[in-house]
């Protein structure tokens, strides 16, 4: 690694970087710039230099490896500088980073971005037909799950290979808080509080716990790995605020770990796996889900992130790490720079397959066996009233157990069903819920089927 | 997926491959590219075709999907046909393989290879200087873990970041006898027998349970993660052959499992880890090894492949697939063929950064607490015997366990060390294998430590 302050090499040519935000990853990122300053230079072809750091509040104490010289308030000034060659926007939200992207791409500048909503909005189709138009970059490694290396991956990797399935946990606070259920047999309020305490929820939970988060990452999923255009609005979501402790030990008992999972597979129109011949309708779904203790998901904890892929010819392949953090995810956004860098100077792009919108499959009409934890009053009768709804829907019991509920007078049902149409188990549990006898319904937990 | 075939879009470039062997990898990569073709055109960029196929004997019967007419035994002349643009080594082996991809490359032309022993061979480093001296791409992503994206994660995802250590499951034939012992308490040669029956190991099983096959994968990880020319014969080796199913019921019982691990890592000079300021020394060997059950690489089982990577920035990550086998190989080569094929058309190759002489951190400073089972006489004073030895080379008995030895009269002795510098476990090993009282030694098992 010594070439490059060698007598005989020219002078590495500069490539200026804007930097939109400054937060745990942007900060991170700066300091990674500076302190790999040399190896840099051999890995991307160029001397990468910060140009700038916008801002939202100039006055926010920084780290102290932050030039303090370099931040501005005005990103659409810095990314018009036109001595700015890479822009990496780190703001999250919609706006202004959408705008900014797009000014960035118009000016053909390559961009780097972590902003998963951004991608997964309605925006993001546009941004990438931008970028394509313009040729340039647009590169989000960082956007689905942290350090993994996964979006290039599937999009240089596995680019000769037809993906069937992909079953990710890519959001690390959920999986933090169904392991501590799973290893301390902590209920959901405390396993958050935990969370939370250790900085790994936010005092507003919902975009994680909710699936929301994983929703946007899992559209972002179907895009690289399938070749769909599909937005987070497009994902069928249901988080893991009803999941309890009762049901994360029913589950154990059959030998089998809860996760939520993003879930993208191609299925025949009939709802079955797709035939080889067949492109079929693709399936994009957030659910928690029960994973056989022998599935390499199955031992994925604490706010670890993995994604499961299943190809034609490539077979089971599993990619695993550090989904969060200001410095695994900065180590991804800087391997992003570095190929937006090396593109630059060699007058090409990565390669960015044309799109076409999913035909999507409705997740009511896949068929599971389900797990469900229904909380009822404790008197005689209830169960076997709600064993009725089961029945009136078509959806078959093979196990229930019964623990005592959250209060006195109530108790929680854990039922487990044979296969049945999800749309079903929904209809069940839409009609329990009106139950008077019934206070709470928990989620519909699909079990998957087969090992590794 | 359509635009490749739309009027407006000019009929892609025809870019002709030759095929160097055609067993069971070369064969599925034959079925890939046909099955393929039109996903291919958009992923390439190029109409990919079979320029010819060299083979050692025309005679052989062929898969029908193989198309005769191409078969050719003269390789040399189809690597040297000017209508030739991209090779494809598939034959294995050092010579004429080596001189192949040489001739390729002088040539011009971009070579993708899934050949080892080659890469790891002095003439790895001779090729890789002459793909860069003439600027084509030299890609091997299917030599190392087959269908596992890895190298390419190495060489680009983590192009920014600073790897300290690299372990790796990259041998399905070892995997999946230890796992056979650990499952079902198979003995050595019971589960190597069932790896035989099953496809899974050679008739002379050598390179694999040696560990030669993982030594030559290591040697390209530390080129590939770390910067270093390594050559196989460099890495200290140490294979499964001794592991009998008393140390691995053993390792069980103290919460871990025996694998067979690649190991590449930084370590200071002193022998402990190397500081971020540090580019330290460079350990590169392959033993069987306890992991802790908690770690990810534990419940790697079967004929699987993984390995586990920590970066600086990047944290822990673990890519996990298939190791082997003809279709999950023939994907991998094939992301190369597609890479190699965009890259022609750009003009431009895969990044190759400059790699530097190791210096390598001799196996016997290092340090570990080791498992060591040892077949001896049963009869009284040899345990204490055997004892005195551990304590003449200063290694400090953790717990031992007697269990009957294979034969009457015979007792094995499994050991657990504290920590030791790893040469004066060999010594006393060595002192013991020359003891009338002993009647064999296995190797020293080094326990892993910490989870993930």
């Amino acid at each position: 690694m010594t070439a490059a302050g060698s007598p005989t090499t020219p002078a590495p040519r500069r490539v200026r970087v804007a930097l939109l935000g400054c937060g745990n990853v942007g900060a991170a990122l700066v300091g990674l710039i500076r302190a790999r300053h040399d190896a840099l230079v051999i890995q991307s072809g160029a001397e990468l230099e910060l140009a700038g750091i916008a801002v939202a509040d100039l006055s926010r104490p920084r780290p102290p490896h932050v030039p303090v010289d370099l931040l501005t308030a005005d990103a659409a000034a810095l990314v018009a500088d036109p001595s700015v060659d890479v822009v990496v926007e780190l703001m999250g939200g919609l706006e202004p980073a959408g705008q900014l992207v797009r000014a960035a791409l118009d000016a053909g500048k390559p961009v780097v971005t972590a902003n998963k909503a951004l991608l997964a909005s309605s925006q993001g189709t546009e941004l990438r037909a931008l970028a394509h138009r313009r040729g340039v970059d647009l590169l989000y490694e960082a956007a689905v799950a942290g350090a993994i290396p996964l979006v290039r991956a599937l999009r240089e990797s596995l680019t000769g290979e037809r993906i069937d399935r992909v079953l990710g946990i890519v959001n690390g606070t959920t999986n933090f808080i169904l392991t501590r259920m799973a290893e301390g047999g902590a209920g959901y309020a405390e396993a958050l509080a935990e969370a939370q305490s250790l900085g790994l929820a936010e005092a507003d939970p919902t975009a994680d716990v909710a699936g929301h988060d994983a929703a946007a990452k899992a559209a972002i999923l179907a895009g690289v790995a399938f070749g769909y255009d599909v937005a987070a609005s497009d994902v069928a979501c249901e988080g893991i605020t009803g999941i309890d402790a009762a049901l994360v030990a029913f589950a154990d008992r059959l030998g089998h770990a809860v996760k939520l999972l993003a879930v993208v597979e191609r299925v025949s129109a009939a709802g079955g796996p797709a035939s080889p011949a067949d492109a079929g309708e693709l399936s994009v779904r957030v659910h928690p889900a029960l994973v056989p203790r022998a599935h390499p998901l199955a031992s994925v904890n604490g706010a670890f992130n993995a994604v499961f892929v299943v190809g034609e010819a490539a077979g089971e392949l599993m990619l695993y790490g550090q989904g969060a953090g200001g410095l695994p995810t900065a180590s991804a956004v800087l391997g992003d720079v570095i190929d937006a860098t090396r593109n630059l100077l060699a007058g090409t792009t990565a390669p960015t397959p044309e799109r076409t919108p999913a035909r999507l499959h409705p997740a009511s009409d896949l068929t599971s066996a389900c797990c469900v934890s229904v909380e009822v009053d404790d008197r005689p009768g209830v169960l076997a009233s709600v064993a009725a709804v089961f029945g009136d829907h078509g959806v078959s019991i093979k196990a229930m157990e019964q623990h005592d509920g959250p209060d006195r007078g109530q108790a929680r049902l854990v039922f487990l069903t044979h296969h049945a149409r999800m749309g079903d188990v929904s209809g069940t549990l839409a009609e329990l819920a009106r139950m008077d006898a019934v206070e709470q319904v928990g989620p519909a937990v699909p079990v998957m089927e087969g090992g590794a």
